[in-house]
């Protein structure tokens, strides 16, 4: 955790001073009635340490975050929503950005129909929930007419990790995608390992805490945009 | 708050020492594959307060609780869970008991099945999901060989509160229900406001914190034991 501290400490500076970047995190939650509803595992943690780490560059960072437990990090522009809907919106409001980090764990689905009251429990059959496409949002901000010149997404496996993530960057249209198996992370710990695929190939990261990832991931933010100044 | 503070030391004591009782609080949570799930709106508030309140009474509180973020009340033990199915065996596992208070959102309805991989989204059509009734935890427990005295309710409501809630004691077979509108008090929120049923009728509480409605009800359970004695 020192190592980590003095290194974000040595990392931070100016190199993303003038840059807006779209972070998502946490998860989206859509309802089936007031009462319940479908969502993801998310913690917010790998999203939440990438907003600080490119904060603690100097960037503009917009958060737009599901609802998720964990306090804003320093100079970092929180906007809460709930529905992928709802983060989908946020996000274009956001526009014009450098580039967009699409963190979150969107639900791919919701249910076709909400219901206004509580759903009862009859003595019938149990309901059967219809479900409709949610909009992908981060195909929305790599197709998009303001394209960030960045966009970044993460894709949670667990099966076929590779060729499930080439298959996922080409399709959704976005710069950098990052892998991780979730069936060998589990939702909500402290660590990550992922496979970090541009249109140059693949790199395989080592397992590394959460917010070391979210300093490597800055690093290579920084990188990106001096190359295009 | 401070008066709140005064309240609960002046309203402790030793009133339930030698009682044990389940508290469940929370949602539960229950999967349709290894990133996304079914729940319902639980901040775990309300039964958290009303452990503590009957811990600092003095009685032997097992507090199963559905994933919250929530400190663990002094002198509570806790035992958490994340399904319906776990809940139940949880509660079973910690008889006989003196009362259960049963405050958890349960979901009434899991997926019929479980997929052990990430479902895909294709190009077909999104999937439709077949939903199975949950075990109920309080009509098991109002039934169950091992009855406890006193076996109390919660139940959340969007409309026509009084006559779901009557009829809602009737069915579940438990002694005491408090139903809530949360139409008019939203998931999350510190106050309540509720319907108090038993045999002898119903009495509206006035509305107020979660920590004071817990003090009530945790008065009304010293008052029940006293009288068996």
């Amino acid at each position: 955790e020192i190592l980590a501290a003095v290194r974000s400490t040595l990392s931070g500076g100016t190199g993303l001073r003038g840059c807006r970047i779209i972070v998502t995190a946490g998860p989206t939650v859509e309802p089936i009635d007031p009462v319940r509803f479908i969502s993801n595992h998310s913690s917010g943690l790998q999203g939440y340490a990438i907003a600080g780490a490119l904060a603690a560059r100097g960037a503009d960072v917009r958060l737009v975050s599901g609802p998720v437990f964990l306090p804003t990090p320093p100079s970092v522009q929180r906007i809460d929503v709930r529905t992928a809907e709802e983060m989908k919106a946020a996000c274009l409001a956001q526009l014009p950005a450098d580039a967009a980090i699409c963190v979150a764990a969107v639900s791919d689905w919701r249910p076709e129909t909400v219901s206004s009251r509580k759903m009862k429990k009859t003595a019938e059959a149990p309901p059967v929930l219809s479900l409709r496409e949610n909009p992908d949002i981060l195909a929305t901000l790599s197709h998009v007419a303001k394209r960030p010149a960045l966009v970044v997404g993460f894709a949670a496996e667990t099966d076929d990790l590779q060729s499930h993530a080439e298959q996922k960057r080409r399709r959704k249209g976005c710069d950098w995608l990052l892998a991780n198996d979730v069936s060998r992370h589990p939702f909500g710990g402290q660590k990550n390992q992922v496979l970090f695929l541009t249109e140059n190939g693949t790199e395989s990261w080592p397992e590394m805490t959460k917010p070391a990832l979210a300093e490597q991931l800055a690093e290579r933010v920084v990188a990106f945009f001096q190359k295009q100044d």
